[in-house]
């Protein structure tokens, strides 16, 4: 049995999960939808599939599940959409920027009993897999205090930032599910602080640019985030676990890893520049875990719930930077 | 337009090219052939291609080129017949175990005119590639000494031992070409010491496991080649350029790179297991290049004769362990 | 002509210092004295100089300078003592864990015109040091984030937790000092976390075990201090500084760097066991410094206020756990 | 008891040895000898001996030993005096630059009965012993293949070179000892390579500045050196011993242990400029060790007869490259 796939949206990402799809045995991409026909025609080309409307997607009824790759304001609905449909679904993150709105959707989600997956492809890394079953396997005994560094190399265009929900919800969302994944229990406390010191225009976009975070659990574990919108030498993205009987490190990648040494020291060559060769492997992972959803029936994970608490964190971020104080985390999702 | 390939031998290494054709946008692979037709019909299902045999093969008008992944002792004539048709022809190493063979051989792909690669793979690992163009960059300046170290996990089984021609044009023939390909300049002679130390059954078959080889150049230039049966650390693939300007390393790879600390030191996992996954890319990126030279027309690297060479470099080195003394590589081509 | 200097305390911090006098060509220690006979015999046996009592000390008239490595208790007193004499002192930190009665005690030394330095040693780090030295020279442009790590390899003992003041004043004041040499700017505000996670008898003695602190600066730079009174793998003593053009960091030492590889995977030694043989080097250079102070007149750095500022920010990040708010050191510096 | 020692030879290295002495409890240096008086005065100064002449010294009759550190051709006659004075001798290598001389030497020394010990510094190098520990306690199994690299900084001046016997008997000496010291059992065929690379003038002096060599014992371990007199990027010295259960690295060495990551890469800085810093610890415990085989009555070791088989060994190695085949060791042993 072959899984039937649909893609909504043909932008990068989108591409990306196509050719993963298409390295799966048992799926198969049938359709792909864009507003920019060029977009989809190319994928639909590539990867053998037809270009058809997110109607006529909907109208497919052998259709496994969709991958929903589509700007975020559209996430929800289309989420909504097709959960009704009884499809499976994978949705990039976020399910939406507004903390009620992703509540009201995972509530249509668990209604329909429809599985949802969220696209956060870090949980796959190779790197940090192994460090999370290094956890479960007991090779650092309790956990105590985990550090995460996240680095950019550099902004993302302004109109980008104008719609991301800020550095928070877009690029710090990711270690806050990372931070979860690898605490194995649920953050109560948040304290944050956030500067613009990479560019000055990216205060008058109401946003910020290089963040530090503090988090806590309801027994006293710690995890810290650092994260900035530039590094000069590659995409930065390491973490690290320590507890009561050890540490663990999931060091950064390079694509090629070479040493020269001569009168000026011994230089390694820079990291992944970014996050479709750093995380390649981590999204072809996530993309089989998803079909093995459809055709195992596993339980999605992460689940749209991973999601709503990465979001909820963000918000309380945001909340302890403007009041200057740790926040608990069911403050934001209590209201 | 899209290059036509045919697959002879649907053994290991055969899937590896079949699976690499299947990841390049402008080649197919239109048959397979193997004489156990599960294993041709395993790939004909995966690829989507027919089985063949050979000689119908040879009957496909638009075919454009062949991988040649039979056993040693047919590479000859089948490199032989697919150039006499005009066909690009891929062999993996060896051409033929006897040196005569192969420049005969030679001669006849040269008379046809056909494009002819080398199945020496590791020139397309990622890491030594960049260490030989940081060379041709001019980054250790003038090359001096090169040394190379390559471990195999395990000794392989007796039965292949015993058609394998021996270690040094088994295992060491790889270390050959990849001095030939770092060193820039033709190999004159070579000293070689080779012991059975992995399992005294090795003696028994006429073979050796642990060898050193030193080979230099007529201007001084040396090479350091040590080679193991044997390795409890994982597939041991290393190499080291130093010059006049500074030093080139290219270290070990390993499938996941986390590290763990505890009471017992700090630990990083193993390397890879084997050829398979330690150099997955270079296969892929090989195959890339077959179909290169044959729809751009560029001239095959590694070509017939690189492996000629390499395969009189073997000579020397048996012929050096043999006599006790520093064997010219002109005695050996010169016969 | 030779410095001369007197010793008071023999303990384990005092020898270290003793040796590192005995290495210097131009210092002699001339004294050394302790309630514990023993100890003061030892060291001067060792080293070759006499027992006195503190009053002897402080009639020695052509004495140049002290070091006070007595409980910490005695600090100040003894500060104000031989300030008021003239003589160079160099103070063990702190000098008292009452902000209040550091102020004074520097206003005595401020009048007196005494040198006084600060045992501050990991400025002294020949590796901590280059980073600042590189930080300085502009390697990597503006500072933006400093992360420090510091664990130690065990919980000392009760008796002694009793008396340290708790972990911010007795453990994080130096990774304080640290963060201070590093950025280069005064911090403004301070965030801290505090757990007991390592043993719950630590709560019982009203101190934690594992903090986090993230500080800034007026313009926003950040800094993190993640630390811990548990360490399986050694004493844990690392730092990055990531700024506009690069990052800098100071990896962990071991006493012996081999490495094993074997079925495990690759496995170096453990960490220097703790602070007398990982900072050995910090601490003669840091005697050296002391030294050159009164031999050459410079100012003596880390000074006096340095270590109040450490205070200030340990008595900020405690005020910061307590009332779950972000501090500024103002509030805490004022009172 | 002290350990009265004196120095013959107030240059370098022998000045290395008086801080040694300086900083062991149980010994003393007595006197110091040398041509030049500057050189000895500057000693007999800084550690607080008298300057004698060698007549004076072998006049003292509660002297314990002698540290030999006066030209090459000195040696040989200078040994014989103090062993025949029933003291221990501490000597640089070599014992003599023939190696007949050093036969008679050793035989004179045997008779007297007094300990002697050479200046094979490496032996005591924390990271090299802990890889001969490693071996001892059986972490690689059974030794199989290992590897040595030791490249200079830059080339001596020619008159060093002129009376130095040669690069193998005055800089592969030190990886003959080695390698004696990681093989445990004795070397018995060695082939060498040797080049000209680094300056033509070097061949004008009858010498080489490149070389390889590859040594087995009798039951087929296999040992290699690489040497350069020079390296871009400081004084590289380590080593891999490769066995049947594993392989132990000890890596380079550098003074400080940063890494710089910008645009360029990830830096890290040179290695020790040379012996001086690089084995400043081991010279430290190879004193240590000296004084123990006078105070303890151990046996010294490295002892006169590693110096003549290194010698040996440096022998062959000139025979193998001048015949250019395997020569054994005994054959340069029996002559």
């Amino acid at each position: 049995m072959t899984v039937k796939l649909a893609l909504l949206g043909a932008g990068r990402i989108g591409q990306v999960h196509a050719r993963a799809i298409s390295g799966i045995g048992g799926a198969a991409l049938v359709a792909v939808a864009d507003p920019l026909e060029a977009a989809a025609s190319t994928v639909a080309h590539e990867y053998n599939c037809r270009v058809a409307s997110i109607d006529e997607i909907a109208g497919i009824e052998d259709l496994d599940g969709v991958l929903i790759c589509t700007p975020t304001n559209t996430h929800a609905d289309l989420i909504e959409r097709f959960a009704r449909l009884g499809k499976a679904v994978f949705c990039e993150k976020p399910v939406d920027l507004d903390l009620q709105r992703v509540k009201a959707c995972l509530e249509v989600v668990r209604e329909a009993g429809a599985p949802l997956m969220l696209g956060f492809n870090r949980r796959f890394d190779p790197h940090f897999a192994a460090v999370r079953k290094a956890i479960v396997d007991g090779k650092v005994g309790a956990v105590e205090q985990v550090s995460i560094t996240a680095r950019d190399p550099g902004l993302p265009p302004f109109e980008y930032i104008d719609v991301s929900g800020g550095i928070f919800r877009d690029m710090t969302i990711h270690d806050f599910d990372i931070a979860r994944f690898l605490l194995g229990e649920e953050i109560s406390g948040v304290q944050a602080t956030a500067s613009v010191l990479v560019d000055p225009r990216v205060a008058e976009h109401d946003d910020f640019d290089t963040v530090t975070v503090v988090m806590t659990t309801a027994d006293g574990k710690q995890c810290t985030i650092q994260n900035s919108r530039r590094a000069t030498y590659g995409y930065d993205q390491r973490l690290e676990v320590f507890g009561s009987a050890g540490m663990l490190t999931a060091e950064n990648q390079r694509p090629v890893s070479i040493e020269l040494a001569n009168s000026e020291g011994f230089t390694r060559p820079q990291l992944h520049d970014f996050f479709m060769t750093r995380y390649m492997d981590a999204y072809a992972a996530e993309i089989r875990a998803f079909v093995r959803t459809i055709s195992e029936g596993t339980s999605p994970c992460p689940a749209g719930e991973d999601g709503l608490f990465a979001l909820a964190l963000a918000e309380a971020a945001i909340k302890s930077v403007e009041e200057g104080r740790k926040v608990q985390v069911s403050e934001v999702l209590s209201t």
